[in-house]
């Protein structure tokens, strides 16, 4: 765990993160590694609180054809059809949406698009964590991040075979931790930004 | 804003804690006051996000019956039938959840069960704020705190009425602020429990 001590630093948006939802590889309720459905909802929630705290893009890793067309047909409702008109804020929301076959496609897109070589940063509530929500929010100032959230029963032990960090896991008050995707999105910007009264 | 200067300390739970998710009186996006319709994944979410961080209760207010037995269908389905079986930890979670006809109900159910007298605490996006989160947080230190959240467009103007103090909103990093209000409640757990690495 190393912290450089900058402890109340803020940034003023975080621009420079990107926030990738993964759906493979992920583990099953059975420890299987899957591909696992795109929920519409994760990607309405997810796009609303990456927009309000600033997030960068918001990736939605897929690598099966037919839930790739299903986000692009979601986005063509709310960027360009019926949804844009009836609610514009949700357009702006769903616009830092893209969509990615692997986490590698959205590390390059990532990198192409800040012109910069982002830091991947892997979560998980079980996970042993290296790297501090104050490190990360450090790290932010220097270059871009990639921060990969799982779906399903969380990110597959392949991709932590990668060596990438892991950011420390929400604990909450006792044994029980099982926030959705969307809540522990929502408070990992929340910590990062650190934008408190 | 009244603030004891007391910073950093932490609660063990937010068991004097309970939620009220209201869905009469709200705005739609008119403005106009009505009752919403209970949306099963706010259910899920917050329950799930509420007993991550040790929150006593999960209020559902609404003043439609057919609402109510929606509500109650979803929890007899988890707590006693064959969700109760597919997955304890949703049935740990929805265990949380009491359904309430009005905000005054919730806040006698509150005081009742804690056996003291419990403070309500407003909130909403647009809000002129009273009581930041470190206020709050301190609150709970001396007495039970009943969080009234809003679905819809937000709580109606004559809930602001009662004079009940109002949480500060969450600042994101520029003029987009529409959070979910499932992201809302994990944010605001989070910040009180305050349980950083």
């Amino acid at each position: 765990m190393f912290d450089q001590g900058t402890q109340g630093a803020q940034l003023v948006s975080l621009s420079s993160l990107a926030v990738v939802l993964l759906h493979a590889p992920v583990l099953d309720r059975r420890g299987d590694t899957v591909s696992s459905a795109v929920t519409n909802l994760d990607l309405h929630d997810i796009a609303r609180s990456a927009k309000t705290f600033g997030v960068g893009r918001f990736y939605i890793v897929t690598p099966l054809k037919e839930q790739q067309r299903l986000v692009s047909r979601l986005l063509a409702h709310w960027l360009d059809g019926h949804g844009a008109e009836y609610n514009p804020k949700r357009k702006q929301a769903l616009a830092l949406i893209s969509v990615c076959a692997t986490v590698d496609e959205a590390l390059d897109n990532w990198r192409r698009e800040t012109g910069d070589e982002p830091l991947p940063v892997l979560t998980g509530a079980a996970k042993q964590a290296t790297l501090s929500f104050n490190a990360l929010r450090n790290a932010l100032f220097q270059q871009p991040a990639l921060l990969i959230l799982g779906t399903g029963w969380g990110i597959a032990p392949e991709i932590f075979g990668r060596g990438w960090p892991v950011l420390s896991s929400i604990q909450g008050a006792g044994e029980y931790n099982h926030l959705p995707v969307r809540a522990a999105a929502a408070i990992m910007f929340d910590r990062l930004l650190q934008n408190r009264e």
